[in-house]
């Protein structure tokens, strides 16, 4: 118990035992998978800086709920000092890694949670609170990687759950018994999902009075019976089963589907089921948090581009080009934008009933809208600056 | 003594006589000039918010050197709260108003000194700190107006002060004297010079050994013998001196060009002189500020035009016009990222030796950056949205 | 009779009576009017340049419906090479003057009236392109300078003509006589209308069955009994009027509301009245050939605007400055970008029914996409690269 | 001989032997293989479409040359007709197959050759031209496509061919002997080189006196003795050797590094040798029509992708939703820019010394530089539009 190195994460995925395909085949050792491993390394590597001098004090912290210290990961934001620490840790890992460590999704569900399940209590008596805080303190005690169970596949965007010709489109409570409910149904996106231990499931919009079955929430084993992980195709993805020809050697992600084929939920780890009022506020809360994470991660990865661009600049000669070194401040620009919007929507973020503190929103969402465009930006700067050879080097294998 | 109304400031502007001239003639009453006046309203708006019980909280703070309570428009930053409130003070007042209120320059060059004279003194044993101090107490406790001389005519860019041809392009030190010294020359762009009691000068570039000359700092009263001011034109000045088909009736903003025609300056009020070395630390002092202010007043100008833009919608009957309503979104982004940029700029700043808050640089020149170009596109977007007759609309007179 | 000189074309203005307002005064002398001269002076060009050895060439071509030699301005596109005749004759008109001509939306009218006319025959039996060619031929003979009355003032946009409160927002037929027929209302942004002989009105949008007293197009002499031009402002009137401080000193423009007080049109000049359905046809062929007359112009203002900058490089020292060079082939760059495709719609235009030519629209709207866009940023970079003087130098007086 | 239809296009490279690798493994049936297939594919389309009733009146022409039909791909543009129809086949052919068909860098090679081979000889009294010419009777005669050896390696971009330590950054005559030169470098980028008869093979830069064995211009068939083709890598090239969830099913590309290995070529194919002050007119020559090119393909691409986008958008059940509806506005904006202005680029082509025509090289550049960011910018809102699934479906093996 207690804070987990590297190297007891990855033991503890070991001893999981999730239903996993891939490519049309069952995968049994996700663990050593060469198209797996790189991403349970990303997450990984949340555990390994926490053990690092240099950064344990932005990655650890102190949990007044179980008096211990914990992961960041794990705290949903007490305090203004908590929001701005989640920024500065996802900018920290995104550029360690050039990549998406896939670990804030889940503490984003969390901080949403710690809001909503109260809200709910007080209109509605309910004590969801109460099994919410039992599963965190289980998280906080465990140093847990939970992933985020949002998106459902959706099917007709013009219609609402009900109205799907096909009924598996959004995730539904199919049964409700004594001891907990059923779920049928899927969702998609789910980064990470093996490189978690428990996976959380929010709805995935708002939803209207009649839309019950689909307000749910809760968190399960990543290997509970009846969860089928299908992990989709990425765009390098057979480079890491190659061992060849890979960019980032050493940190991925992929992104499994996540089919719910009659999965049981004990009501003990049910947070919502039946509030669907209460929906639009846990797709706000979680999205708000999400975009507030995104500002940090991906200014991360551009400074990580940028890097990758002034190396190659120094390879090519061309490190005194004027108009490269524009390029190479357009970069700067774009992350320094996107980290300050996310860093504003956190210092000026404030405390929710349950104690909680969220985000403001509208800062959150001029993050948001910077980073959809700003990160496409600054790839196709980075590219530019490196030329044509980042397309179409011939293999290692022929070097 | 201590905080002024904004009657009791206007007053104040009246007392004083400064040499001033618009379209080639002497103007003795500046305080009812009706081209002035508009600009002297919207300096004048920094003292009527202050007395207001919804802004006076916000516009008002304790300072600990003179022990009073006085605007945060005469005090550089102590805090991180202090640099915060510069940002949302100017957000407030720009939405206000819809321009300039012109007294953040003299805000960021008091700012700057309140740095730079205490690194210089640490170096050369001078004693600008405490001649500083002695000149900021006066401005607190009589809750004046600074204007900001910084930028020199400069004529050929690429040549450097010494080697200009002609040798008034930028201000010289021309006389040291056993009292003080006497300056030569012009500082241009000087936004609402004749609103100030009091006028900083800073050096306008970096310099190096031999320009001693050029390097430097002090604060003069406006009316001081010797000095000129020229009131610039801008593109509706005319309507102004008309009193006819004016667009902001109440607040505007004009530019005079400050001419030293051998001002003298008594060395209790010399705040720099020849530390050629430090010139770029005062540069880079006061623009940063100076970046940060525009992140609060133009997001707040922003505000101003979206609301323009909205009414306009309400008035032509498109306000539930699509295209329209995602350019009314596109200026609100526009807003909030200089003002999330330039915020962060604040929340992340760190104290200096003198016990000053300076901002991040690197977040305030993101805010710098999209400046440049937001203004301009809110601007568009606003004409766009409120469609042609913004451009020829018959006179009032016609109407 | 024939092609008019500068000073002809001057002469037959003076010889007009038009009612004009300005400012809240009756305007006699148009001409001679330091507002309005510079306008005429802009339209006037058309007429310089056409006897000038260099221009002529490009100005005048041969019309086949009088036999005789014309300016272009006179005549709706009878080829493809008509067509990008236009675009180029606006590109060298808008890099001459640096601002509208204003003679463009005449021809833009003409062009439109050359194939509806014809169609509306072909459907109707009406006799509308015979008199409409008669129109012309009095044009061409005459060097006659006409001018778009299009924009209706409109109210409340989300409402039609008949649904509107105010019944004047929209201009109407309201007496059908035997000689022809009465109309009230008025038309906004009507620049230049004082430089033209004639008025050509079209309807402005779309219309329904029902709407017919709102379809209606005709030709009047700007001087009709019942019209009233209303000049409206503009940003920079005043210094015109005070002949002191005018940036660009030979040319200008100017936008008239006018407005139709019961006026009588002759049966001979109604080009259409009562055809609803065409209404729409006529919109888009004014509009489409008005948005490829803009990709000619703007590019040459923004030539014209570029040679600005480079002067002021010049002037300042900074023409070795890299990022200012930048900016300056972007400046081109956008020049270019619309020039591009107002010439490629041009090319690959088409022949109509009357034989006319007519544009490429999704070609001509791509140019007016960027029009609208890069226009705005082409003076943000001349201001940029020009720096802060632009904005606030002394008047020539105080010089 | 004549022109060849697809399968006898090929047939022909099934007769070719050229030495090739990829991923460390010599490939021996180039035509049959998973990877390289699709790319003939795609060139193959050129030779489909022109037996094409709806499309061979645009592909073929009649060249004056042999006097015989031509496919276009074989024809340097003789007339603005031809320039025209050089955008047109290439935005179809883009938009038929959604890649690009790798034909156009060959003919914009031939094009540049045109010109220059005969400008040289007027200045040198050589005779290049003439041999030029007899090859390219030989590649009308024989209908066949030619690939474009112009980018060097390169090296250490901030110094010349001469100055580099490697001396194989640039291709070098190493060997002048009576019956041709020996050629000794690499040229990278050689997209669709197995796809090709012939490799034509152009200076990279611009090169100054002592430069004379950098300046070197020929063609050879892509199996002669010492030419090595190095496949390099791209993004999903294991998606098309598995023959599994491959996006686009039909046609792709692929870019072999090319490497000289002591390549001889006899005199008649040599096209340029020595003449270093001509280097800077072959790659503006090349460059800008292979700008004019891009104009057309990258738009026809654009087409492609906005027909996805509207699919997707169909499936999505978001065909109504506004903000969408703007994105595919917006896609379509772009594609019609790059268009117009490499149309326009076309028709204000130019007629050549030799009698080919060139285009407007300032309009290309605009067409080049919106091309930089339109695709980019385009794929990024299509992406937007389509939703996550196109980033991590499941694989067809798992479906």
């Amino acid at each position: 118990m207690g804070i987990k190195t590297k190297e007891e994460y990855i033991e503890s995925l070991r001893q999981m035992k999730p239903t996993a395909y891939m490519g049309g085949e069952r995968i049994t050792n996700i663990v050593d998978n060469p198209r797996l491993r790189p991403g349970i390394e990303a997450t990984g590597a949340t555990y390994e800086l926490a053990q690092m001098d240099e950064y344990s004090d932005m990655m650890l912290t102190h949990s007044p709920l179980i008096d211990e210290k914990v992961n960041r990961f794990t705290l949903p934001p007490g305090s203004i000092e908590d929001l701005v620490a989640r920024v500065k840790i996802n900018r920290t890992l995104g550029n360690w890694m050039g990549t998406c460590h896939q670990r804030c999704t889940g503490l984003d569900c969390l901080s949403a949670l710690s809001i909503v399940t109260y809200d709910m209590d007080q209109k509605h008596n309910t004590d969801y609170f109460e099994r919410f805080t039992d599963f965190l303190k289980y998280v906080q005690k465990n140093d847990l990687t939970c992933n985020a169970g949002v998106t459902d596949v959706k099917g007709d965007r013009s219609l609402g759950p009900r109205q799907q010709e096909d009924k598996d489109m959004y995730l539904t409570v199919v049964e409700r018994r004594d001891d907990g409910i059923v779920l049928r149904g899927a969702k998609a996106h789910q980064t990470g999902s093996l490189s978690s231990h428990e996976i959380i499931v929010l709805p995935t919009r708002a939803l209207k009075k009649g839309d019950e079955d689909y307000a749910v929430a809760f968190a399960i084993p990543n290997d509970s019976p009846g969860l089928i992980h299908v992990v989709g195709r990425s765009s390098l993805d057979n480079r890491e089963l190659d061992g060849c020809d890979i960019g980032n050697i050493r940190y991925s992600k992929y992104c499994p589907t996540v089919i719910f084929d009659d999965v049981f939920v004990p009501w003990k780890r049910v947070f919502m089921c039946g509030e669907a009022e209460f929906a639009v506020d846990m797709v706000v809360k979680f999205s708000s948090y999400h975009r507030q994470s995104h500002g940090g991660c991906k200014s991360g990865k551009i400074d990580c581009m940028t890097s990758a661009a002034l190396t190659m600049m120094d390879y090519n000669g061309t490190n005194k080009a004027g108009h490269l070194k524009q390029k190479v401040i357009d970069m700067i620009h774009r992350a320094e934008t996107l980290y300050g919007c996310s860093l504003a929507a956190s210092y000026e973020g404030t405390k929710e009933a349950s104690g909680s503190y969220f985000i403001d929103t509208v800062l959150a969402n001029a993050s948001k809208i910077h980073e959809g465009k700003e990160m496409a930006e600054a790839i196709r700067l980075m590219v530019d600056i490196c030329g044509g050879y980042v397309a179409d080097l011939p293999s290692d294998k022929d070097l």
